[in-house]
């Protein structure tokens, strides 16, 4: 299949890699054309433009947030106007519900098909195919593209036919991993203040009722303060809480722990923790209760 | 070794239950006398008074709150004038730190040992063995009930000598838990409102990032909206996040998530969710979303 990848950031290039080491004719784009380089190496063609990238039977979009899917799509000679009829776009970016729809109903006029297939997982998740990919898309559409999601994660998650419904999906995903960001900073500050050991109480519970991935890995992180380098950084973490906040006000849903989280992030962001992984949101708990200082933060 | 049980409730009784059964010399105590009948079956001695269920080597509290262990302890006839010389008191209730640390202090002028050890688990995991120990007190008085709490839970964690520390693990995991369903009821009601299915994104979750006991066992429940009976109820649920939210005010440490449920447990009593378990929380994200409502709960 002729592949176009536009997006190589953090993500989006060891996802590329991974479609092109399973064989797939790639063509990449990059706003910084530099990114492709380790791409190029390994046979895949640099698109000059993204109209180049465009012209394929399937283009993959991983991109930082709205406005980057939406320009590259909607601009002059972006996406819309280049993919050929019947083609698909895979929408891999965080993006809004309420773009995700504008997306679906401009390739549907437009005779293009249009799915959305965020992932979860880290970069190093992402290198090693470990990602989980959820779809949502046309039935035929995700049929013919299922080897190309099965080639970028281990597990890929139907949910119907409705693109923004996989968008939803992956935000309330973050908004609950976000939460248990909010939840073990709030835990490890009241322990961490009380003396006791935050590694043997991390051990404690992701060795009983906390046993899942994102207690471990998070819980890790958290307790060694290793917020640098940021696999997920603040600003991120901050807009997919915003993007919640806006389907949950799209479909009336109030959400007073995004409101929460919400602000913490803002609140990190003042103090400096711009380029910090979301999970440095264990800061604030920990200097609001006289605990360590921004300071002694960084790596 | 010579044990005595005071408080035969949900969790209780079938703890006291598998000491007998591992074949100790049980003496049972309720104030409800008619709860120790099963034990009695099995072979268990009734006590007619608080005093007579101290005379013993060891003797377990597992009661409702502070103002039930503390009566039993410090009032007229109480564990404190009774308990002998050298033997230990172990505390499983969920209680505050500051009365554990008044605990460990009455029982040292009485030259008593005071240990804390409660459990995390439910009723279901406290009949089938499962459930997790956290405890710490002086290290020969745990060396010397080590087989005793082996007895009532798969696991036992130490947390060193100071008890205190065992309650406050145990309330901020509990703490950790309520976070769980705060989050989940969030997430719930904003793609319940979405119309997607409320199991098949469960299935998601807990397939993936979220593989935990606690999301698959609380997830079902908010899921099947199966709130009674309750394993755990609201009531209890509230008094746990206000101990949490006490040991931050006496340790000085801000806990802005633990407010919010206070809150909403709050809400969920005064939309007379009294006799609900507590991930019936899930309902106040719910109706506030126009889903449900609290007469469509009932069982």
């Amino acid at each position: 299949m002729k592949v176009g990848f536009i997006g190589l950031g953090n993500m989006g290039l060891p996802m590329a890699m991974n479609l092109l080491k399973a064989g797939h004719e790639l063509t990449v784009y990059n706003r910084t054309a530099e990114k492709a380089k380790p791409l190029l190496k390994q046979g895949a063609r640099a698109a000059a433009s993204l109209a180049e990238a465009s012209d394929a039977d399937v283009v993959f979009t991983m991109l930082a947030d709205d406005h980057a899917v939406e320009s590259g799509t909607f601009g002059e000679s972006g996406i819309l106007e280049n993919l050929p009829q019947g083609s698909v776009h895979i929408s891999s970016s965080t993006i809004s519900v309420a773009l995700s729809q504008k997306l679906t109903a401009a390739h549907e006029e437009h005779h293009q098909r249009f799915i959305s297939a965020p992932v979860f997982g880290r970069p190093a998740a992402a290198e090693a195919r470990n990602l989980f990919v959820v779809v949502a898309g046309p039935n035929d559409a995700v049929e013919r593209c299922a080897p190309l999601l099965d080639t970028i994660g281990q597990r890929t998650f139907r949910f119907g036919e409705q693109p923004w419904v996989a968008n939803l999906v992956k935000l309330s995903g973050n908004f609950l991993i976000a939460s248990v960001l909010e939840s073990l900073s709030e835990a490890m500050a009241l322990v961490g203040k009380a003396g006791i050991d935050q590694r043997e109480y991390l051990d404690f519970l992701t060795s009983t009722l906390f046993a899942a991935p994102v207690y471990k890995t998070y819980g890790g992180l958290i307790v060694d303060r290793k917020f640098q380098p940021a696999g997920f950084a603040v600003p991120l973490g901050l807009k997919d809480v915003r993007l919640t906040l806006a389907a949950g006000e799209q479909l009336r849903v109030p959400l007073p722990l995004a409101s929460l989280i919400r602000d913490r992030f803002l609140a990190l962001l003042a103090r400096g923790g711009e380029s910090l992984d979301w999970s440095a949101i264990a800061q604030i708990a920990a200097e609001d209760s006289g605990q360590g200082s921004m300071s002694g933060r960084a790596a």
